[in-house]
């Protein structure tokens, strides 16, 4: 099964074939050995962040062997994770995201917590690389040993982005990170997998409430549970205290949230350091609302059951817009909806009649 | 095919059996005789309301034999549609719809037009009915020869309201109504689908902002082309203009729309009748200016292409989702997720496995 030894940890699943004597994984770096499953466990539950994201990078292949062994760790995982608070942040680029994810990371973790850091971005091939990928801006955040940073997967569809987000989320929890913040960029559909994903959800905005706006996607601002006006520093504090009165009176326009929870426009400076405690203790002020109503174990149960027929809906999907025999009739059906020469439901008919015959799946009636 | 002889027209369809001489439908009102799919596209064509009223009819039945003419009369009227404005008007019980829709009704069918006002509102069976069931609320506007007004379908999914209620806008155009509302409640799903089947979509609000969006629910704002604040009238008016004010302001916070429109928010008083004509004046300009930069047209492709996508994703997720088989599996499945025992990723692959294979379906890869 495997051809490494094992590390001998209790929870040890290889098979025990004899090998060399392992080595410290840690040292391994610059010429990483294959690890046993049993290894990857053992790093994992233990901390070790460079197992760790060695494990995320498996998740993250294309190749049949690596994601039959990432959903084997993922499983040996699952009891030792979900103790955390899992925190979406996003913004438009010029937010400042990532120089305020270094402030609160490293605020966080005066406070004796461990923070990881994941970014979901399917964009990131087009536009070059995430704001994550740019590790040298959060220098002071990455290079401690209770933050874990990770940039966005390079590729692949918003679905299987998220899906490997999910699952990384999963592992940096059985690592012992129990803060987890997942970053996104806001302009995209991304925020909706990100909320789907996350326990809390929090927005940056810049002052100058209004034309920044344009670049944040519609919706976003009511799936907010804190707003967090960025740069309100120097000159600019007016601004910011104009703009969090703005969008305290606009956040009064909605209608309240299932949590019950009522969203908080706060301001703060990375650079002078202000503010980031008052969000932080919001946050904490969040999780345990949410926790005393319920809401908040109610919100991952929902999210799991939701993933899960996503997942599913997602694949019966791909089965019929993949299949060629399918594409091609759509295309010559669009045209025909497309010039009112046939109703779209008709359409859908006659194709999924081609389709599940075709297949011989038996039609339910 | 048909018993009936068919009207003597040139779109007739009928195989032309010996039959009993025809008599004006309009005269069968109390014992409807069967309706060839010539007499009814006859009939839709010019524009009588009785034929158009029992050919949605077919429309919402559930008979396979009905659905199938109710297919055919489509098909035919396809040529004849489109040329109409489809109006979505939604707000919370108690915003007065009916009684705007009775005067904006009114108003627009002294300039010249013909109204049909359709509802949506799958929850019309628990709710007791929909609004538009009672008609006694639309006395002089369902008198008029001028407008057709037709409750919501009973019973049915969202899905299944939804396509019927589109089906029946087009024979509603088919019969000459160049004016189209379609009515809903603002408090479920329904508006999304309302929105991805008319032109413009219109937003009722009382005065006192703040409280009465309690009820509506979240992203209906903004999605809204104009915001109208109804009973603007007597000592209402002063408050009207207060939440007209903020209104403006939260809309103002909102990302611009594609369409480039901006969002008019205006009041009116159905009693007084006063700001009618302001509203409808803005409804026409949104169509001037959306025909001008093409949005009016691709905004209908894409609906088109939306609902025959839609119904094919519906139709896959129900033959799934309604085999006995996967829901026994899926029960037994969605327990071992929420004991975090499997991940749900791998719980949708291992029933999708057992789906595609029972049912022969050839898995794309």
């Amino acid at each position: 099964m495997e051809h490494n030894k094992p590390f001998k940890s209790a929870l040890s699943v290889s098979e025990g074939v004899a090998q060399p004597p392992s080595v410290n994984p840690a040292l391994q770096r610059k010429k990483p050995k294959v690890l046993t499953t049993a290894q990857y466990i053992e790093g994992i539950l233990s901390g070790n962040r460079t197992i760790l994201g060695r494990s995320i990078t498996l998740i993250e292949s294309n190749l049949t062997e690596h994601s039959i062994q990432a959903q084997e760790i993922i499983e040996k995982c699952l009891p030792h994770t979900g103790k955390s608070i899992r925190i979406g942040i996003t913004g438009v680029p010029g937010a400042g995201k990532s120089t305020f994810i270094e402030s609160m990371g490293n605020y966080i973790i005066t406070q004796g917590h461990r923070l990881a850091v994941l970014a979901i971005d399917p964009s990131s091939e087009k536009s070059k690389g995430s704001i994550l990928g740019d590790k040298t801006r959060m220098e002071t955040l990455s290079s401690n040993e209770n933050a874990f940073i990770r940039p966005s997967p390079s590729a692949g569809s918003l679905g299987g982005v998220a899906r490997k987000t999910r699952e990384s989320i999963l592992l940096c929890e059985a690592a012992g990170f129990d803060i987890i913040f997942v970053e996104t960029v806001g302009v995209g559909q991304s925020e909706i997998a990100v909320h789907s994903m996350v326990d809390f959800f929090l927005l940056l905005m810049l002052a100058g409430a209004g034309d920044e706006l344009q670049g944040i996607k519609r919706g976003i601002m009511e799936m907010a549970d804190m707003i967090a006006i960025t740069k309100s520093d120097g000159t600019n504090i007016d601004k910011a205290k104009r703009a969090s009165a703005e969008f305290r009176s606009a956040l009064h326009l909605y209608p309240a949230s299932e949590s019950n929870w009522e969203p908080k426009v706060l301001t703060c400076s990375a650079i002078e350091n202000t503010g980031i405690k008052d969000i932080w203790d919001n946050i904490s002020e969040y999780k345990l609302f949410t926790s005393g109503n319920n809401y908040f174990q109610e919100r991952r149960r929902r999210q799991a059951q939701y993933w899960m027929l996503e997942s599913i809906n997602e694949q019966l999907k791909n089965n019929f817009f993949q299949n060629s025999e399918m594409q091609e009739m759509l295309a010559s059906l669009e045209k025909k909806v497309l010039n009112d020469c046939i109703s779209p439901f008709v359409a859908a008919q006659q194709i999924l009649d081609v389709y599940f015959k075709s297949a011989k799946i038996k039609k339910e009636s």
